[in-house]
């Protein structure tokens, strides 16, 4: 592969891939709204460039084969921020990908986009969705538009459904871990399946307790290695009895099931992890 | 009921739910963006409002019981008309409904949202999204929204999915009509239906070729009684021969599985009263 | 058929069933724990016998091809009182039914067996039990003791999960009403039906809000004539707007998902008819 | 259309098709091993041919815009007869069809194919084969053909699992029953659908105690008009008790679930409406 | 977790639960029908108490914060026999339970509450009861007790459908053992999963031949680590060949599937580690 | 086992088998067209038998306990000489098996019954059947026969669908890949399975992109070790950018999915290995 490109390459998540991602291609260009971005990796390079400018993601993609896309605000906001970076952003990657001949985008969705199942469902890849935030609204969203892109312009997507990405710091974790380590295998291969179509696969490690249902992105060859169960006992142990009837607790989105709509101040509900990751 | 809001009332499927909605409600206030709607029907006011505009929404909105929400671009369109009219405008009719207390928006979504679909699936109104185009896109955006607004707010939503509420003078249509008559129907007992939660009905009429599955609404009570198999023999007369490798005669979305994205001049194609209606 | 057996011929709804019956067999045995039931049909005999002697359904049931089985309390109740009546009464009639070489057990099952599913579902004929009273585990119960004599002893049964057999008064009626003359087609067809094995199927009228789903029950025969909408307007118009928060509208088992475990007083709650039928 | 050509015209149900095909193109080409098929309706010629001869086959399907395809031996039977005339034949016809342009196959498929399902099941026309006989067998080959043939060579194919189109005169046909009428409107509606790909549909009219779900072929528009109720009380008058452990009363394939494999001489064992039929 | 109460501890698998229970809570209550228990573990107290006594029950639940309900009959028996144990049993334990405030019941169920079940189906959790026993009958009831408790009283269950935790000693234990060590994990697991509402989860090893299917219980951790095919050159070699017509060998319930019902027997038939187990 | 007999011994996998086939039976019996298979194993014997003539299928299978069937045409080719070889053979051997009280037939079945489905569906083994060539379609036509002569014969068999046993050196192959351990280790389950009726199971080694789902064939015990993705950075690096909509790259059977229907130069076609194979 010639050139690839990572949006939100600044944010946390994004920070993790750089390196990684400057293996798989000839050309890493990172892209996010700092100045900076400080040490480049080799053969990266960074672009400052705007979600929300149309033209500005149109310069980035020019020559690229595909776009790992992770660019967007990690929490859950008003809906007109969401708005311009989740929802506008998301179909401005989709659309310079095609007008540039891009073939594939890889795309940090989230479970928020179906938080609202409770956990003792099982659920699949192909459930309808089921947002439980504006957040995960957005994410609805962009899923739709790369299922829109692929059945009319063979633009394919893979849709990552990352649960969370933090510590393993409370009892939630323990199944919803995304380990970085796994998120980078889960990445790539995103990235290596020769055909992918439009795909929907769940960002998960391989823990006891995840609760999520892979099988249907069997075909894309992500097998998680790491196993939140190692930090079981401690963190169980540190737990309180959590009441069965929050859905908090019973449904997929964790904190994000309960969270007032719109509502930014997550991080003060000291939901600190989960908040920043998905 | 005391007071039910109607969007759209200007547009073709609006102007022929004015009169019935009026005897559901001591008033009915209708919107939409021309400045006078005409004769008005007892107990109906008019009042022009923006859909793009949150303050309207919230004026037209206070006090309602219910929300008929039927105004939008009702054709494909380029991405940014879309999103003003179609996404931005839903937003802001569920968010103004969430604050003045309404306890239902009754939805036209459209067939659109799942337009990808093959006719020989047969569809329930629980498969994942798969839109054709932007406008059907939008649909599944506001179907996500009142997902959303039910599982977290309790603010209640029938997305009712027309397929097509045009004459019958294609094959398609054979299948796809919904009569003037099975309109009101559907929604009036989308509105009489004590208890609806987040539910998603199919808007066809009872012909002998609909090829989608209502079933999981049935408790809406919704039984169309019209057939458009009474206009089968002519319209399959005057029909050619149809290239089942067409996508155009295959999918759910009829043309719109077929146009180009964005492109708004699908009434030149011939295909008219498709296009029109949902 | 030469003998046929009715059990709880003195309730509501066995009262309806004893004349139409007696015309499916030479005889007809009409129980109940009443002493006297008064004047009977051409064909019928009465013999008081108590469901939880087995020795008393022994001699009842000597000689008779099937048993239509409608004996138990009819309402929600202490579980002492369900044990004896509805659990160890339906042991009984099966044990009693498979030692005198009866054929088929037609019983009288509930909603309530399947009362916890939200009406959102269209819940099918095999899902999963999920009770909401004793009375409903009652159901249970005997519907897996007809699918244990079934498959380890080849007697067959038809489980008739009525949904309400009351006057159509309540928004919730709209959808469950069963109709005296639909009772009796079912009862019927799950009698003539040669052949059965263990069959489960929903006991409603033509309603177009009906919330369940007979479709696997087809080869019985089953088609419903009444239709409840004709009270819709009426019912409608006198009801209050009702909260979709509260499990009781939104429950197949109306108010039976929300009462008290146990609690007999669903008279004194003003849903009289809803108590009183299945 | 141009030209219609119908295999199997000499048989008991290509007999009655004749007529109505006439009045469907402008020629309708009879065909059968018989020498002369009598009187020719209006608009139909007849050619002698073998099913078993490719080149035979390839004459009469020149020019032709559809097939008709009857022609089978329409009983079980040894191998070597059902190899001949039905594997072979069929394979003939999808062939012939494929190298002289015609669009589509209408074929006489039958339960058989799937007869040793229960009919407790309700199964639907996607569930994987369950012959019954050799004769079953040989259905399911040509409609496995019928499938590469569409997916591989865009020649589309209606399979029409005929039930039974016996007079009703046992128990099971209360269910089977396809009525004559309902078998032209079938084929007819399998003809006059614009597009079909490869598709499944049960026939059988529209009996309440009908076993099969048709509703994944709902978009071909076919509405049964006939039931078979209207003979249930003789029937079932006329009926001894059945045992329900035998599977010819338990499975759809009636008297075919039980027959020897490759016994032809079923017309002896009394069903003999059942056998001739599908 | 300060108190915890097994039920059934002198039976053969709860014998096996004392030690480890010991260690998740400051105090373990076990409790049986026999005078004394022998040698108690720290923290381990023994209080003789008859399941069939709800103030037998209520006594050693007072202050508990969850019980694991080993206690019933472990094989099959007369219907009197298990409903005083088994049945009232269940009712007894889960009424208990509610009144003291317990949060959840980990209940010992069997397999052979589906034991009806062919196992080339691979059955999950979520099927229908098809139970092969009163034993199983009764399993399938304290199922749906757990199912309206937790619906009605918010009182958590965990259902351990065990297989077989016999030694490996025969074909059908290939599949069904279910090891000591993986019981133990399966009863930790469902005691230290934060949130269970109410779920059923299969007790069987990592054995290859497991004919059962967990997916939907994935969020509860358990993940076995042994596996039967150690033994399986052993098994099978010294198996005769078995008859596949043989509901013992076809059936999840083995020889529950074929022993005549309400026969407690089952040692002399040779079987006694099915027998024993659950 | 006393004799046991391997068909298609000469040809590439059956070579493979016959070593470890001697060591499950006192004899193994090989047989295939050729005159001579060279050396044998100890407890080998050799056969030359035509498929195609059911009386030499009689006489190579008198006596034995079961028939592992690998012998046919290994690629696509005319229809002609797969029926002869893949259906008239296949024919042979279950009527000759059934004649001689054979009890199973182990079948060399193959994806390409279900080619045609794209791998992003992750089928299972109970998907209708959908075959990408004529080879496919004689697959096809066995598992039918072995269902057929399972439900009225109580003849059991396997079908093991082989996805491809060659190298792995194109990228389809690193999810179809199926080592020759692994082989050998299905057809051992298959044989040593105590009961398994009528099975289908997927014929895949352990690799992480494996496409197929093989869950609902659990109780076979099939679990392969090897895994392709050893090979992956190697193949991919090697490999081009694949076209998503080539239906080669998209659907299960790969070249099979778009080579000419009886076209028997695939090998000329750079995918040999793919050919060869299943």
């Amino acid at each position: 592969m010639k050139k690839l490109v990572l949006t939100g390459a600044a944010g946390r998540l994004g920070s993790y891939l750089r390196e990684p991602l400057t293996k798989l291609a000839d050309t890493l260009v990172s892209t996010d709204l700092v100045e900076d971005i400080g040490k480049l990796y080799d053969g990266e390079s960074y672009v400052k460039a705007d979600l929300s400018k149309l033209d500005e993601m149109m310069a980035v993609l020019e020559g690229a084969d595909m776009v790992v896309h992770f660019g967007a605000i990690g929490d859950e906001a008003p809906f007109d921020d969401i708005l311009q970076s989740n929802i506008i952003g998301a179909y401005n990657v989709w659309e310079a990908a095609y007008q540039q001949g891009v073939r594939r985008v890889v795309y940090a969705s989230s479970i928020h986009a179906v938080g609202m199942y409770p956990k003792t469902e099982f659920i699949g890849t192909d459930v309808p969705h089921r947002p439980d935030t504006f957040y995960g609204l957005a994410k609805c969203f962009a899923e739709d538009l790369g299922s829109l892109y692929w059945d009319k312009r063979q633009l394919e997507s893979v849709c990552m459904r990352i649960l969370s990405a933090a510590q393993v710091n409370n009892p939630r974790s323990l199944g919803s871990w995304l380990s970085y380590d796994d998120l980078i295998h889960l990445v790539e291969t995103s990235i290596n399946t020769p055909v992918t179509g439009f795909s929907i696969v769940y960002g998960v490690s391989n823990n006891d307790r995840a609760p999520v249902d892979n099988h249907k992105a069997s075909f894309l060859g992500y097998r998680p290695k790491d196993n939140a169960e190692q930090f079981a006992e401690k963190v169980l142990a540190e737990s309180e009895h959590l009441d069965p009837t929050d859905l908090t607790h019973m449904c997929q989105g964790g904190p994000f099931a309960t969270v007032e709509i719109g509502n930014s101040g997550l991080a003060n509900m000291n939901v600190v992890d989960d908040k920043k990751t998905t």
